[in-house]
């Protein structure tokens, strides 16, 4: 028996850089303020804060001085940094370097389009991505979700669309054929597919990933959206699929007569528990 | 009997642009030459051809002295432009504004990349605008077709992709997942998606106008390929459909009992084709 742990599986790049910056720093002070989650999985969350990372919201933020404060990977708009350089809190910046780059991206766009041009953001408005791009400009973006949030924009102007970076690729193709059917004039549209691959590519590779096993052990969270919609791709690919959240439920699979196994997660899901499930699998099959 | 046009179908923006400039100086001068075909349809060219506009190659551009020549939307080299100086000849410029933009952008990206990094375009090596794009950074983009075109690149440099504007944007996002499955580092990359709404879109669009009529009649080129993949998309959205070259065609079409007919053609079908298309069709019902 060969239990395989997806190796494109575990937390993305961007992530991992920031939880690597926590550590590093926990290593050396034991505690560390994180402005909000630092990663979409209570485990994960939980597991540093047992080695000191104290998130902290954006009202305690402004509060605070003289301290260390890490901003995740989402990345933060221009006023954290202009509040933390004012109330010297040395900022340990965990901002993806794709979201920096996209930022700057945005911003030097708004710089070039003219007053009566729309900037717009494919994005979720609230989501703290979408917050740290909009601040570059001073919060000037349009920011669109579907079709509808496309009505009150005026096409006859130039226009520039981005989008947050993990967002559905084929929902900002949608959106985009719909704003070329409405613009007067190709020329004045200039669009950028600014989606991260590495959470975009998540689905088609996890469908190859789940028909080359035997059966397939999905490790997500039950509340996560985005464990639901990569399960269903498995499970597509191959009926043989389980979806579970802990080691602990590998007990109710059974893995007799099965040469393959493959182990994968969702974006939210951390590396080390898609190891703890592997040897759990490696351990009953032993025992 | 209603028969109606497909409002989208005749050539694109740019196309339409350059022959509006070709018609102004012939009107006013009678004669004019162009630097390459204006446009891949016989039927267009021989109507210009008529109204005086004399096709040159790049060999004849470089004998040329003291005269008036258009460049056609796909845009040119900077060599075309410098020669022009040097030698007198009067540039009318017809190049599409979405290309020169994204001739803009290539030379751009190119400053602004590591000298160890690679530009990549995806496009076809000869054509005309991939020519004038690689032409702006002294040929050193990596023109790639397919994935076999990605082997021979250092995916541990900076790589930005772009892409000729008539070009698949299915096989485009499959180059692209290609590539982000290569690099090194999500940070590397920076892939601009500059495929033009206005040829992109039409395979979608005529789905939609197809299913919207008893009769779609669309007009096209035997031998252009544009063509074929276009009608096979209104084939199959309402089996009813017809393709035909000229108005003469319309002859072998049964219009009895029918109240919608679509008449719709390939993006370098003229609109005055449809045009003829359409009354042809008309007189028929009345004659």
């Amino acid at each position: 028996m060969e239990v395989i742990i997806d190796p494109k599986s575990g937390f993305c790049f961007g992530v991992n850089k920031a939880i690597g910056l926590a550590e590093e720093e926990l290593s050396r002070k034991g505690s560390l303020f994180c402005l909000g989650d630092i990663v979409h999985n209570e485990q994960e969350v939980e597991r540093l804060a047992n080695l000191g990372l104290k998130v902290i919201s954006r009202d305690d933020f402004f509060t605070l001085q003289n301290c260390t404060v890490l901003l995740r990977a989402h990345g933060e708009p221009p006023e954290v940094f202009k509040y933390a350089q004012k109330n010297k809190i040395n900022l340990i910046d965990g901002t993806c370097p794709v979201v920096t780059k996209l930022q700057q991206k945005v911003k030097l766009s708004h710089d070039l389009l003219p007053k009566e041009g729309t900037l717009v953001i494919f994005g979720k408005p609230n989501h703290p991505e979408v917050v740290g791009l909009n601040g570059q400009i001073d919060y000037k973006a349009h920011v669109v979700q579907n079709k509808e949030d496309l009505l009150s924009i005026d096409y006859s102007k130039p226009l520039v669309l981005y989008s947050q970076t993990t967002m559905s690729r084929e929902k900002y193709w949608e959106l985009k054929m719909e704003i070329e059917e409405r613009i007067h004039s190709p020329e004045l549209l200039d669009a950028y597919d600014t989606i991260c691959g590495q959470v975009a590519n998540r689905a088609p590779w996890l469908k190859k990933f789940s028909k080359g096993v035997d059966i397939l052990v999905f490790v997500g969270g039950r509340k996560s959206s985005n464990s639901q919609v990569l399960f269903a791709h498995c499970k597509a690919a191959n009926a043989n699929s389980f979806f579970i959240t802990n080691p602990d439920e590998t007990e109710k699979i059974s893995f007799e007569n099965i040469n393959r196994i493959g182990v994968c997660g969702a974006t939210s899901t951390p590396r080390w528990l898609l190891e703890q499930v592997a040897n759990a699998i490696k351990n009953r099959a032993n025992g």
